[in-house]
């Protein structure tokens, strides 16, 4: 065998974001490739240490877990095999972990890991397939809690499988600063935590991402003699999920793709946050779900039904060709002998003597956080199981190499995330020369060059494949019948479509989902957009008619505010590119942003190459494209353009150069990545001093009076749009190279 | 019948918005009261005359529809009885008239309205009660066009139907610049049109919040002797629509509510932009529907089965429990021989060419946008009918005011839009001695008082309610059997939330909807409330959990872009009121502001009552609370805070005059009800020449900049939040009083 098989390929791929938590005061972005270390292949060789290493859960997080126990994974997944009563005591640990956490930090949600405390306690115990000294370990099984809040149940199972993100003194400070248990899942906290949920509905539908990532990979590269990515997905998801919009997208998308291997359990417990379900959600979500193309099973007894749960787990392995929606009736809050089955158990504490309550009444007589020593001699077999799991996939990996080196190549760059060297060589250049175009129609261009030298690179629009510009043509669709493929069509589901990429970015480092639509239409997925910038999810927004531009749609179809609304958030780019040079550079920096995910903003309308344009300016964010002043860093006046109004600043400047001013025109196409350069390289692009600054940008003046100081000037537009041809429109809102000359006449 | 009796109550309510496209360069937002008439109830006495009176299209728009025409209106709503030639010539005059102004305009949708003009024609021709002389008539049907796209169906009905807003020249000027004609429909431009539609999936759940208010007011109003609230709601929606989370959500309330008046058509047609829907949308839609509770009916034959599609609405009218969505199988782009059924006959012209095809193969001789005298004269008698319909309404409503006159007095207020003199005394009031409160406990308290006094005041939570602490305590919930109660339980569905408050608020203008949720889940609905901004829909956004404040739930549910995101949207108030009397003055700004929506930014965590805040300070969104220097306007240092960081402004105030600086404090709690100032007053606010000035808020600096000036100094959070107690973050974050003074002391 191989030393260069026996892989733990993912071990290189954590990094330790410095946005998070470790100092407010930190940039608010990363930088691109500069400030992110490129993993090389040559570290992910293992040794035959047979000892699994920890993980540091608050530094660098980087694994080292090499083992090659051969303990059969076949015992961890045997269902319905473990002692009953034992299982009860497990069952109540999870139940009392949460309990005695959520009480010790008098905050967060107690009742669904109570309720939910079986089905977690047979997913990590009995069903899974996981290495807890390896959480990144790349054919995992993925687990979602959807219903984030009950984080509790994740944090117990975690802790009793062995994570080590996950030790006692981390549920002793559940929902503290800086401890890797916060108020909500969150993956770049906990290593084992897949993605980041609370906000309801966003998990299931990155379990939807996850599962269809790897029916893809599963697709590309299993052999009818290797099957080297076969992994299932599993997902809790509450009423809430339910009742939000995007889980009935998402799970639409589901059914449609025939996601075999996605199994989600529906915690039925009939309790939101206002009482009842009954006041607000009286459907029949089976018969929903059916409609949906799932395959549902109904647990009727959630609480202590294990035998029903294992069989509804089999049954819905066996169904190969829907998803699976377990339905499991269970009690809010179960064991709780005055709180259980009502809301007040959902969202608080339950207090000193409702604990002690609840220990009586399940005949708990320990500690708070204490685990019984036989449940944790019962859970002490996954590490070592774990370890002989990673190590037959290994094993299985090395085999698959030798007999198919080129696809195992592939994937190896898949799953370490590793960007094939020279790969931007691949994206189009362009000259001053070239045809005019739009913006979107050079975005095409960059995602046909991309996705031929990117094997991770796939993606697709809202049901505007063909207005977004986004069909990869050297690929089919990825449809149930053919997930090898790389065009995704999501239809009409905006935020559905946002999530997926979340779960599709965070399945596997080496996945640059896209996705598009109209940037207006980013209102209905910004919820799903904030997750990727939260979640370090590395999705590329290709969003199209950027602005009144787009012309005769009119306002409920133009962006305004937009652009200012994701220069807000914090930790996503938001790239305005010009031309095809600043399009190119604009993917250039949004690959290498491995933990920022970014928003193009593209025209509808043709636009000029324009000279002066480059992709090292781009990825310093703002940059001088044209300056006819003495180079002593003082022209009379400074334009400032973003995207298609570039071009009305340098025919302005023209103007006014005409007219015997110096002019310095500035492509401020990126303003995080503007900020994030050194003072001297800002000075030296908007001198303090030149205090003549025009800006120009069809869409809200909010935000620019920070570029253009308060002796400057802000043309744009700061009411809704309208109805007509785009240049009538232009003309109308004053988005012209007259209103820009007579600006920077009026200051300078 | 005393004159008072004869209403078209609704005429004096119609304002002409000046935020849209009249001048780009106008005001972005309209002032509270002050910018706005109130109708005053004497205005809307009717007269005798027989003749309808025109609307004027594009000035003030007041109408003066005043007929008492007594025209059986069952003539207009019999089904079956007309001759069917002509119905084939009137639905080929409305996909015509369809076809021939989108390839005028060489720009436009013609797929849907050609596929949909049968069911268009029974609609408008046979089913509706209407008056096309007073769109604005209280009792109405209500028709929403959920597929905004298709938007020439609705003119060209609209023309037939005789609205004065649709005439033959606004029909050649689809599309243009100034046109009541504009690329998809919207309330704002077109008497006749009730909701602003195009982004998909927004009209369906508008039309839910219809069909809620009809069901609501009849509730209230109705007596056995007198159905005084009586219409039906109908909608149209696509394959977009259906694949949207939004219409799920508002369905399954619908569903939930049993809007038995609420008929919906699916137009079936199989085509989306990106091709045919099985390439996405493959799930069982009837199945579905019938799972959230609808009764579904499939017309086979939406194409020529008049008779199928006939049939289909008497059924859904008689089921009166549930809503209906009828099926209509139809096909796209109907009678163009080489473009229909497919994705090209979707959303272009279908050029010359074609459409000449589409004329022989229609048999259609005419001109364009031609309507043959027979087709004319036919629609002719709805002018007649409608004002007979009208009357005849206004002389039930006589007959009712006689014998309810309390009942009738508030439905008259609701319908006029009216508010009660001097219901602004109900707000509830504060000294600096009341105890310290959440901001959303003191926004209870308002909305508790704003219910007594306020006829058409009502809302609810998404599923929070006691966390948002958004109930009526004197009333109960708005239910299937229980429509009349004004509590409106959402469960988790923020965008249906948002979007069934606009089709509330512009069901009757005196309707005043809440609605909430955490403020960071604005994303989940943010494409509804701009929606509300567009359409000038009064919505009052109460969003709680405002800030990194709310603690332990960790940044998945702490804003921090969300107050700028929304103070960069067009004609929407955002509010952060620090204490009780500017939370109180928020809500008097909000209920009136009529043609625009307000978002109300409020604490979870406890705040002091302060010194010098005012209801008129917050009519300006910015003022002096506090100023210890000489009144010549140029204190030593101005700090300027929102929400629960004034409080911390007021303390560093304190140490800084202890000091001896000279320190003003403003409380900028609507940035633009103070930009819409006078240059005056702002400057006497934030003088020019005051170079030191601080702001804090526990959110992102982005836009401050604008406020403090470029020497200035901008305290806030541009980065995510954290999981941990309130007090640590804000400490973390460095949102101190420390802070502030020493910033201060660095600039002053």
């Amino acid at each position: 065998m191989a030393s260069s098989s026996s892989l733990t390929l993912s071990q290189a791929l954590i990094y330790r974001s410095t946005t998070h938590n470790a100092s407010p005061s930190s940039d608010r972005i990363l930088l691109p490739a500069a400030a992110i270390s490129i993993p090389t292949f040559s570290g992910l060789k293992s040794s035959s240490s047979a000892a699994p290493s920890s993980i540091p859960t608050r530094s660098s997080r980087r694994l080292n877990s090499r083992c090659t126990s051969t303990r059969a994974s076949a015992a961890v997944e045997t269902i319905g095999k473990t002692d009953t009563e034992l299982v009860d005591k497990s069952v109540n640990t999870i139940r009392f972990l949460s309990i005695d956490a959520v009480e010790k930090a008098n905050s967060g949600h107690p009742g669904l890991p109570m309720g939910c405390a079986p089905m977690g306690h047979i997913l990590y115990d009995e069903v899974m397939r996981y290495n807890p000294k390896n959480p990144y370990w790349f054919n995992r099984d993925r687990f979602v809690l959807s219903a984030g809040h009950g984080c509790m149940l994740q944090y117990a199972l975690l802790h009793l499988a062995g994570y080590d993100s996950v030790k006692e003194e981390d549920l002793k400070n559940f929902r503290q600063w800086g401890s890797s248990t916060p108020g909500h899942p969150e993956n770049f906290e906990t290593p084992g935590v897949e993605v980041t949920t609370g906000p309801l509905g966003q998990g299931i539908a990155n379990a939807v991402g996850l599962a269809a990532a790897e029916k893809h990979l599963a697709a590309r590269f299993n052999k009818p003699d290797a099957e080297i990515v076969d992994h299932y997905t599993y997902a809790i998801l509450g009423d809430g999920c339910q009742m939000e919009g995007i889980s009935n997208e998402a799970c639409s998308l589901a059914g449609h793709w025939g996601l075999g291997k996605l199994i989600a359990f529906y915690d039925d417990n009939h309790i939101s946050i206002d009482g009842d379900t009954d006041i607000a959600f009286t459907e029949n979500v089976d018969a929903r779900f059916q409609a949906l193309g799932w395959h549902v099973i109904w647990v009727k007894n959630g609480n202590t039904g294990y035998d029903e749960i294992r069989a509804a787990i089999q049954e819905a392995k066996a169904v190969k060709d829907k998803p699976t929606l377990i339905k499991v009736t269970t009690t809010i809050g179960f064991g709780s002998p005055n709180k259980s089955n009502s809301y007040s158990v959902h969202g608080s504490a339950l207090g000193a003597k409702e604990v002690d309550a609840t220990r009586q009444n399940l005949g708990w007589p320990y500690e708070p956080l204490h685990v019984p020593e036989d449940v944790k001699s019962h859970w002490s077999r996954h590490t070592p199981a774990g370890a002989a799991i990673e190590a037959e996939w290994n094993a299985k990996f090395s085999a698959y190499e030798k007999k198919y080196p080129e696809e195992a190549a592939e994937l190896k760059t898949i799953i370490s995330g590793e960007l094939p060297s020279g790969w931007e060589k691949a994206l189009p250049t362009y000259t001053t020369e070239s045809a005019a175009d739009a913006t979107r129609n050079l975005s095409q261009q960059c995602l046909n060059a991309l996705v031929k030298v990117i094997p991770g690179f796939l993606g697709g629009s809202a049901d505007l494949a063909s207005s977004n510009m986004t069909l990869l043509k050297t690929f089919g669709d990825f449809q149930k019948s053919t997930p090898e493929e790389r065009n995704i069509r999501f239809g009409v589901r905006e935020h559905a479509m946002g999530a997926i990429c979340n779960g599709i970015a965070l399945h596997t480092p080496g996945f640059i989902p896209y996705c598009a639509t109209f940037f207006v239409f980013t209102d209905y997925m910004r919820a799903a957009m904030r997750i990727s910038a939260l979640a370090e999810a590395r999705v590329i927004y290709v969003m199209t008619h950027d602005s009144i531009g787009l012309g005769e749609d009119g306002p409920t179809h133009q962006p305004i505010e937009h652009l200012a609304s994701f220069r807000a958030m914090p930790n996503i780019f938001m790239m305005r590119p010009a031309d095809g040079t600043e399009t190119a550079g604009a993917y250039k920096v949004a690959i290498e942003s491995r933990k920022t995910p970014t928003v193009l903003a593209l025209s509808r309308q043709k636009l000029p190459h324009l000279d002066g344009t480059s992709i090292e300016g781009v990825e310093k964010g703002g940059y001088i494209i044209s300056d006819n002043s003495s180079g002593k860093n003082n022209p009379d006046v400074i334009l400032i353009g973003t995207g298609s109004e570039l071009e009305i600043a340098v025919k302005a400047a023209d103007i006014l150069r005409k007219e015997g001013k110096t002019v310095r025109v500035v492509s401020f196409v990126c303003w995080e990545l503007f900020f994030a350069q050194s003072d001297e390289y800002k000075e030296s692009v908007l001198p303090k001093a030149v205090e003549a600054k025009v800006s120009i940008e069809a869409g809200t003046t909010f935000g620019w009076a920070k570029i253009v100081g308060s002796k400057g000037k802000a043309i744009g537009i700061d009411s809704f749009g309208a109805s007509a041809p785009a240049g009538k429109i232009y003309e109308e809102f004053g988005i012209t190279v007259e209103a820009v000359v007579t600006a920077a006449k009026s200051i300078s």
